[in-house]
């Protein structure tokens, strides 16, 4: 029977994260050594980086539940529903929930300031967008009931979504409350999802 | 009268740019420093820091040339020719000119090498991108003539081009003939404008 807590579980996966992530929230990315996340969290620095190759990602670790959401809207969508649609209820969902990958939550707040302060998590932020993009362009390549360009609905989605997240991202670090955190939100998926179907020109 | 080759002038940013670019394609990125760019240029590191603060800008110093263009084609434009006209007319220019910009020259194998063989010049590439994006949504706010989404214009055209340009990178590394490299480039330039203009959605 596999032991919650064993080295090798995703138990033991979360509770680093969680520990490095706390150590990083108040120490800053950068002042925090691997070593010291291995210590306070009982295990051996190998075993950290068995879990996370890199440092960035003990902090980032939600990219992993982004990746499944994305190949989730793809493949788990009903017959006759098309992408953008299943991607836009996974949007909504996201906002309804409070997700962390929805930007909307004011307790991230301390995690936004940790990011936008390291230059190595803001890189390792772009390439996981970019890590992202190339997720969602294999899935829809790969789906028999996909019409369309799978490239460039791809990078258009990532790179909306990116920018609607960083606008909402700013009206939570700006103390807005709550209700206009979610309005900015609802506000600028939509003028994406409206953008992704009908396109942006001209003018 | 300014000199040409002054330690302060355009030209002699040009050489420095020229004689790094030179040495990173022979030795790899990593293996050269500042000091041994300074030093073949004739200068001193803190001149070569001064025209480029960022190591990789020594490389990537065609970064300039994209924030111009991106200004030009919205400013530039004539009176009742949308953005997006005006931005598929720069492209179509580039890929005429052979411009580095736009891909399509087999002369860039070797600096396409050096890029993809460095995780620092990658990194640098998407941040430019992500100032590119900026640059055109400024633009963009700032005209009074323009009527539109402006952050998400700019961010599936930066998004959408980067895409195209990578596809037309790997023909030309691929070794396809110029007229097949030129045919994938236009290809994909149409197929970008056409989903900038009625979006990526079904049908």
């Amino acid at each position: 029977m596999p032991r919650t807590g064993e080295r090798g579980g995703p138990e033991t996966r979360r509770r680093i994260s969680g520990i490095a992530t706390r150590l990083f929230l108040e120490r800053g990315f950068d002042e925090v050594t691997v070593a010291e996340v291995a210590k306070a969290a009982g295990v051996s620095s190998v075993t950290v980086f068995k879990h996370f190759p890199r440092k960035e990602d003990l902090l980032l670790d939600r990219s992993v539940d982004a990746h499944e959401l994305l190949r989730a809207a793809v493949r788990g969508r009903p017959p006759g529903i098309d992408v953008l649609t299943s991607l836009q209820e996974t949007a909504d969902g996201l906002t309804g929930a409070r997700h962390a990958l929805s930007g909307v939550d004011p307790r991230a707040v301390p995690f936004f300031r940790t990011v936008a302060a390291s230059p190595a998590l803001i890189a390792r932020s772009r390439e996981i967008a970019s890590e992202l993009q190339q997720t969602l362009a294999t899935e829809l390549e790969n789906d028999p009931a996909f019409e369309g360009d799978a490239t460039l609905l791809a990078a258009f989605f990532l790179a909306g979504y990116a920018a609607a997240f960083i606008e909402t991202v700013r009206t939570v670090m700006a103390g807005e409350p709550h209700e206009v955190v979610v309005a900015t939100r609802q506000a600028r998926m939509e003028a994406l999802f409206v953008a992704l179907r009908h396109g942006v020109g001209p003018s």
